[in-house]
């Protein structure tokens, strides 16, 4: 089954591909020496910050950020007082849950996988879709979906606000503010904890920084590949991807088992027929971590999601030597994971409203 | 309805309480000095210590302690990769998940109320009827509970022996062992980590070691109150509880609301009638970050509590300012709370059983 925007969205890629080839791997001819190879690189991708970026609009006071992790760790803005953030973005697990789709209220299975926490404020754009322009903005989406917290905003802040120890940190979080707590700032506390979750001094990172010794052959063939075959179109920048958004299958559509034929992505947030099947390419920062893999977590193998990958994006039957080098390069996005320090939550009152574990 | 047993354990009860009145609070009646109560107060009970107790069997070396903290976070553990025993024991929450009863897999309700793990150390045995001797035979509980994690120790064993990581922790934690990687050895580590979890210096304890002021009117008037009206005998010693087995209304019987007919608490251990609707003394450290209290999980408020548990098991109606005193002691049993860095988990691989969310 092939689309005509499939053709056009094919048409533009290539193009970026053989513009791409013309002026950098030409002269190399497949084969990059360690100099050239660490140029090319540096011009496509760039290393994490070894500190949190600014935030637009949100200043990440260390108040701010003490009661993001609060707030991140707290189960009580779920309905059922047992989901936090972290139950799905498991800061000791790469950022995910490790799950094909996440388990929310009443053990409802999600739609779309979860995608990690850690280095997401480099994203252009937050969840699958795109559809939150930024984490303060996202924050407020899974507190609210019925298969994840299933809690509505007003409860969550009476909830808040019934500890008097949450009404004191958002007064110092968001000083001088008419109403320092609100949902709003909950999830601009979350935003600025978030931010600190970024993964710097991986090993790719180093070489980026001018360590050529640090990767091996293996690793050296598979990042020259990952640039020549074209993966870096999509997959630039700081996470590797997080950037732009691509149809699944701009060559050839996988399977229904991969792309389940029900979500399709972009469209529904921008209901234009181009935008079908067409998702914010992953950012690939500690990739090895967080299987399983694409949008609907069927593949679970990391060699696997690169075959599927050359196939469905280049219309190229990647060899397994090619695989195995791209998967190991791949492997070498894995960063220094945050160390965290697990927050004394807030203590409930008799105000606190109470769990509700179905309603 | 009473039953005979209840007037045996009445008249056991009184005695005590009778003998303890004779020795302790006849020369005070009632008025104490403040000399005579921290005397009197370090007779019953004893403060935390500064550092984990040894365990029977189990050499809590740092290989062991960071193991347990790793298995104790990790989801995987689980059927369903989602519950961890920090789910419903949460270190930023008091050690428990503050719900009725807690939730399991397939959004299951339990039948008890979860004990804090913080401090759990210094019970003479775990669970609600004591049905576990230490807290490496409780480990296995949960993970096996249909209601809880599901899980089976063969599936645990394959899942732990997948990641390369946990098998060479395994190793190094339980050196020289002819099959270091174990179900068994999983539970030793996660006691020998639970025992770190322990929250000294509280300012009861500071009270206990000899700080006479840190204890104001209200709270020294409710130590007092606790030991006159015979709460100590049941809730004594480090933990303030979690020594002996007592029948939930040992004068008076709480309502089916508090009480549910269907659990009989200890009687299901020992299969004996005069163990039916026993229960362990709750310890009481922490108690004002554990609510909702008693097995069932029914009382939210702990001055509710406090007034049942004079009704209940001390057959009188205490008076607003009486359990006001008490409450006010018992909140000054809160202790320092563990510190704990959130572990970075081992990486599943391939060969890593995948999640179950239904079985």
């Amino acid at each position: 089954m092939d689309h005509p925007f499939n053709a056009i969205w094919r048409t533009a890629v290539k193009k970026s591909i053989a513009l791409f080839a013309v002026l950098a791997l030409a002269p190399l001819s497949g084969a990059w020496a360690g100099e050239d190879l660490m140029a090319q690189a540096r011009e496509q991708f760039k290393p994490i910050p070894s500190a949190p970026p600014a935030l637009m609009g949100n200043a990440a006071t260390k108040e701010r950020v003490e009661l993001g992790k609060m707030l991140f760790f707290d189960p009580r803005i779920s309905a059922s007082h047992l989901i936090s953030c972290n139950t799905c973005h498991n800061v000791g697990m790469g950022g995910d849950d490790n799950l094909e789709t996440s388990i929310g209220h009443g053990w409802a299975k999600g739609p779309r996988n979860a995608p990690t926490a850690f280095n997401a404020v480099f994203n252009v754009a937050q969840f699958w879709d795109g559809r939150a322009e930024d984490l303060k903005a996202q924050a407020k989406g899974p507190v609210q979906a019925g298969v994840e917290m299933n809690n509505k905003p007003a409860q969550v802040e009476a909830t808040l606000r019934s500890m008097p120890e949450y009404v004191t940190r958002f007064e110092r979080a968001f000083p001088g503010e008419k109403v320092s707590l609100s949902f709003d700032n909950m999830a601009k506390a979350i935003e600025a904890f978030e931010a600190t979750l970024i993964t710097p001094y991986s090993r790719f990172d180093q070489f980026l920084e001018g360590n050529a010794t640090i990767l091996n052959k293996q690793e050296k063939e598979g990042l020259a590949l990952f640039m020549d075959k074209g993966c870096a179109a999509c997959h630039g920048g700081v996470n590797l991807g997080g950037q732009g958004y691509y149809p699944f299958g701009v060559v050839e559509k996988p399977g229904a088992d991969i792309l389940p034929e029900g979500d399709k992505g972009r469209f529904e947030v921008t209901k234009t027929a181009d935008d079908s099947y067409v998702f914010r390419a992953a950012p690939l920062r500690n990739i090895e971590l967080t299987a399983p893999y694409f949008h609907s977590g069927k593949v679970w193998d990391l060699e696997q999601a690169v075959a599927v990958m050359g196939q469905s994006q280049l219309g190229e039957k990647l060899s397994d030597s090619q695989i195995q080098a791209i998967t190991a390069f791949l492997k070498t996005l894995t960063g220094e994971q945050p160390k965290v320090e697990y927050p004394v939550l807030p203590v409930s009152t008799a105000t606190t409203p109470k769990p509700v574990a179905m309603q």
